[in-house]
């Protein structure tokens, strides 16, 4: 599980605020479209695993640190990777990079919880355990070594 | 039917753009805000009529004219009437006030079309008519008149 | 002016609503991607434009009418021409279409006037005329043409 | 600085998503919401400080750890506190309750660098200090107190 997978965005005007950057929360939104662009790369699509398999990937804990302002029109791009997978958790990590200059602009994790359409917590069906497959590391000690 | 219902908000900072005013994707929100109130006013909960009654308000039409920009913590008044009902569609017209000023910042409307769960459209429940009760004016008639 | 230019983008998690499709308000924002990837194929950058020749395009005007409704995942279509242009205003067009069924999702315009930065109207430098060529045809003709 | 700020608010049929819950993303404009109106009720507007003092409030760091979901039309009660503060940074902690239920939805922090209108860090100017006063405890140990 050392790859990350990438994909590129741009930045709309409708993500920026009146700071002349992008407001902060859109980078969890971006965080989202990483996570489903890997899940495809993976080979299955995130929303056939809410529709067959009545399995939500519900977040549980979100976090970014921003290091460099994005701006309108910038591309940006998204490496997303699973940095730790458990039956019933698994976590992600993301850096966000400026395409044109190279620089980091943000990086996070997101903590997430596989539960059934009313909200209850389950493990993840066995079709797509390959997919994540389960770390030996403790997610607290995965933490530290984003 | 003349009344409007009013009902105010606080603009955040999230709803703000580089350009250092609102988003003018944003009214169409505030325009929700506006007809979710209205539904209150008149004796609903919106969510109960999704919930209980199997009926979805969907949007089929939708305008916004800008009349002055709004900023980050200013305080709207939104004003939101029933400009026209029948028993499978609705009109809703606003209008958005900068509570400070009393200046018209921006007015609109949007047309809705009563469908169940899966979309299909249907007519308004008995219960609900009361409510909207079915307007003589043609829909055309009464958007000229908004 | 007959020629739409096309954009496509895939539908966020973010921007469905408990209705389980989109929420209205978001294809504004889509309309918006439109318009910046129509003013890059014509040959500027709309950020320049605001960077290094104050010039703003405010919006005045803003109509969606939704045929279908779109989901997460979807791949979209967006077409985008300019329906008419003025010395002080311009009109855009847009479609937006399901892309693996070819169906018209959605359809609008909007309406625009160029301002400064302190919002104040003005008139289109002259660099970006050839690129926003005065149409003859009045605005309210122009509209019923889209 | 033991006391928290508290306001609240509605959830928008806009802020939901497919999953019929809020979208995770949008507790962070909660979080702003909250903020504003600490800053409020310590004696001072926040867009005062970016137009009179050039100071903005840029975000560095955000975390939510989400307790429960929230839903349509949920009043939520928003407590916020500052949780450090020193001349080049402020921390502030957030939770947020459902209104009817008591229960706890969620809870986080934002870390916050003080920058010019250029995004070049500053001191806080001397006028906000009375409001954000200096504390003792170290960052790292403040956030274990939260």
């Amino acid at each position: 599980m050392p790859e990350f997978h990438e994909t590129t965005l741009r930045v709309r005007y409708a993500e920026t605020d009146q700071m002349g950057v992008v407001y902060h929360g859109n980078f969890f939104t971006w965080f989202e479209v990483g996570r489903v662009e890997l899940c495809r790369q993976l080979g299955f699509a995130y929303q056939q695993m809410e529709a067959e398999d009545d399995t939500f990937i519900v977040v549980a804990e979100a976090t970014c640190r921003y290091k460099r302002p994005v701006r309108f029109d910038d591309v940006l791009r998204i490496r997303t990777r699973i940095a730790s997978a458990q039956r019933r958790t698994v976590r992600f990590a993301y850096q966000i990079f400026n395409d044109a200059s190279g620089e980091l602009a943000a990086e996070g994790e997101t903590v997430h919880v596989y539960c059934d359409r009313t909200g209850r917590p389950r493990t993840l069906p066995e079709k797509y355990r390959v997919h994540f497959p389960v770390t030996l590391r403790r997610d607290a000690e995965a933490a530290h070594k984003l």
